[in-house]
């Protein structure tokens, strides 16, 4: 995938950093761990610190000194579900910020101009994400009316120029909630008006796994080859491998950090609790096989230490190590599907990663 | 200054790494903003992990993967303002944890004892630590109680050997509250009893600024030049530069550190509260003339929102940028001593660095 901040090879996983920071992890640690592109939250960054103010500093880019592709959401995820809703129709959505109340409104058209103040390499157009369940008359009228909101930001995306002379894709997602026909009632319609890369949008928000591999599969059979497919907010490093296998390309979600900040570590050979007494004295380090700052330096008896001393070091060093370790997991399955292994690299996988270390 | 683990050149400023992490700060960090030896907390060590698990994993050192200097206290400090004190005799301090309510004792041997598992650089003796005001009989009183405690202290050490192969140090405090009489019968006796090095300890604890310098004066005049002179728990930027002029070498302070978290950057213009409204478009560095990550990447304006945002990484770049201002007044203090010329270039300093920044 090419990007005016450079290209990135995919299958892809884009560490989530909300407010314009990865939390407990440094720029030059993104780096360092292999982070290619990062998310930002179009939500929080309007609310705090405000467009203007990253306008002012040219652009997200400058303003957090990342100087790699950045995708920004494009807030309506985050106002369903952090905001007090106040008003959903054709225009758009009106909303309470949850800091401090104050009114405001998304529509198709602002958004695009909010993504265009930030200047994201990916900008995604306002959808409304179905909950799970999801009654099959609102999912058809919401479907059809994230459609209308589709071509709108298309038509926004034509009639504005990005602010900071690089160029700006744009990414449509797919709806549909859990059901066949509007999923692909919704990516033909999608398909038809022509967009840069397609989200698959409303999964991985409750429903059975399987479920969501159903919609995925169905998703990316419709959706162009050529076409970067991206799932939103998922998920475990299972739901990865397996996504990778019907077609999905990118991947966000917070999972390795905010467990990581829980003291879950990811490894090669299944998930650990480092908070676990059996770690208590093992000078070992956390994965054998990982490169990063942690796992060369520290013990899992220091880091357990840390987490059970409820020290800012022990999230910085998890946050470290589990985006390491999906930087390597999705490195690895390009690798894999490069030497034309995938299925039988992912079955060795799928073995360890979804285990819960327990002896050793 | 030499130590098993490499020289430190003084005036120093040791960052306080409590429970073997200085906090929201990586090892890496902090090779990086030039500290040269850390200190560790005694009390909360062996509380948690415990002196069995440093033990195990080969001292402090190995622990923390700290391969420069090491300082531990004694404890006392801790017991007296942490734990729930349970008696004080003799013998030593029995007291409960602050965690858990169980019951502990330190003495004068057993903090030996703790501090040779720990394997630091240099141990402290067990003091008493009088709060201000105190009453002078009391201070009295407690004053030769910690000089025959620092003689134990003493007896333990030439007992007992490093565990690790490599020699660690011992210094003595100086108590006697703010009674100038006390303070050098105090200083003349462990001066007699003869220690590798000296605290000033029992000064920042409520006094009056003039006070502290006053007893700071009068302990350095009685210890020996060719010897280390610790102040402990000090202080302020002034307070260090006040401080050096009266012969103290060795400084500790969770100031850099905790303010930081708390949005309060020290500059060579001053401190800076970020959360100033002021700098809500400020794109300039903290402190222009700064080398620290931060200073060297993102904007005050960056910075305070992730501040206001509550960001783990607003904690992250404070603490790096303090902690590398005050290591860098006490190389430049070294730098004017050296030079021959400390008091005009103090005098310089002392204009900038109280003042907070208001006006730019």
């Amino acid at each position: 995938m090419v990007t005016g901040h450079g290209e990135i090879p995919t299958p892809m996983f884009m560490p989530v950093g909300t407010q314009g920071t990865v939390k407990a992890v440094e720029q030059r640690e993104l780096e360092e761990v292999g982070a290619k592109i990062i998310l930002g939250n179009t939500y929080h960054l309007y609310l705090r610190p405000g467009v203007e103010v990253i306008r002012h500093a040219g652009g997200l880019h400058k303003f957090i000194n990342w100087q790699k592709p950045i995708l920004t959401d494009s807030g309506g995820y985050q106002v369903f579900s952090l905001s007090d809703l106040r008003g959903l129709n054709e225009e758009g959505v009106t909303f309470k910020s949850h800091h401090d109340g104050s009114l405001h409104q998304f529509t198709p058209e602002s958004v695009i101009e909010i993504q265009r103040a930030l200047g994201s390499d990916i900008m995604m157009v306002l959808d409304e994400c179905t909950p799970y369940p999801c009654d099959q008359t609102y999912a058809r009228e919401s479907n059809a009316l994230t459609l209308r909101w589709a071509e709108r930001c298309k038509q926004q995306l034509e009639r504005s120029r990005p602010l900071y002379g690089v160029g700006q894709s744009l990414f449509a997602i797919v709806q549909g909630a859990t059901y066949p026909e509007l999923r692909e009632f919704s990516a033909r319609n999608l398909v038809e008006m022509g967009f840069d890369g397609y989200a698959i949008g409303g999964l991985a928000v409750g429903e059975p796994e399987e479920e969501m591999y159903r919609m995925t599969s169905l998703c990316t059979t419709i959706l162009p080859e050529h076409a970067p497919r991206y799932l939103m907010g998922v998920g475990t490093p299972k739901n990865i491998l397996e996504s990778i296998e019907r077609g999905v390309d990118l991947f966000d979600c917070v999972m390795p950090t905010r467990n990581g900040r829980n003291g879950m570590f990811f490894t090669r050979k299944g998930t650990m609790n480092i908070k676990n007494a059996r770690y208590v004295q093992d000078f070992k380090p956390v994965d054998e096989e990982c490169t990063c700052y942690g796992c060369r330096n520290f013990s899992r008896a220091y880091i357990r230490h840390l987490v059970k001393a409820k020290e800012i070091l022990a999230l910085q060093l998890a946050s470290i190590h589990n985006l390491s370790f999906y930087l390597w997991l999705v490195r690895s399955a390009r690798d894999a599907i490069l030497a034309g292994r995938f299925a039988e690299w992912k079955a060795g996988q799928l073995k360890n990663l979804s285990v819960e270390i327990s002896e050793e």
